[in-house]
């Protein structure tokens, strides 16, 4: 198990992805549009993981609500896996509960969340990543 | 630059680690109290990084006025660096503002946090580990 990567919400992802690009020193940064969970993320490469930046793409984006309640800042952070079908299964068996089944994620990632309520406040993301 | 730990503010770290040991399959972890910081803290040892729990350990620590403005949940991002001192000068001539000078962290670190209105609501810890 290891840190995949730490999500932002931010209101507007081009003009924050160049405050962290030139804060961080970065300059490999990638962006995307998932049209499926209504964000446009910016994927920032550390050497040992990420920091995504995320903006809502429409009003029912749940990050948009996130905005609404709680202003830009730390909004999930991801866990990598090579298995992730059986580390749900181990984790359900733990009482964790989930958002949602495993899913494609970007990149051909899969991907499951983690109920916060399950790890003390913290939306988890467990994801992994196409082998090969 | 990479990703060094994850940091979640809890009521009770004991409490914590035991759930998130079981819930990510961690046997790793330590826990350090640090007086100056007004913290306990539970570092779980990921394959790539670190996520640390933290609980006030009294009425001023800023963990205690985070719990009783947020509840419990992300705190802050920390980043690695081999070089600390140069970091901070290059970030300050970017314009990023810091919250206190660099200082001994726990472990032999030395440390600093980037103030959260420099990087879009996130605290951001910047660490630099003792060489060798």
């Amino acid at each position: 198990m290891k840190i995949d990567h730490i999500a932002i919400a931010v209101n507007d992802v081009e003009e924050s992805a160049k405050v962290y690009q030139q804060a961080l020193g970065v300059d490999n940064v990638e962006f995307e549009t998932i049209e499926s969970e209504g964000v446009k993320v910016a994927i920032i490469h550390l050497d040992n993981a990420r920091v995504e930046l995320m903006q809502p793409t429409n009003d029912e984006s749940p990050i948009k609500k996130f905005l609404d309640k709680k202003g830009q800042g730390l909004h999930h952070m991801a866990l990598d896996t090579n298995n992730i079908e059986g580390e749900v299964e181990r984790m359900e068996g733990c009482g964790i509960q989930f958002l949602g089944k495993i899913r494609p994620g970007s990149a051909g990632t899969k991907v499951t969340f983690i109920h916060p309520k399950s790890l003390h406040g913290v939306l988890t993301e467990l994801c992994s990543h196409p082998k090969g």
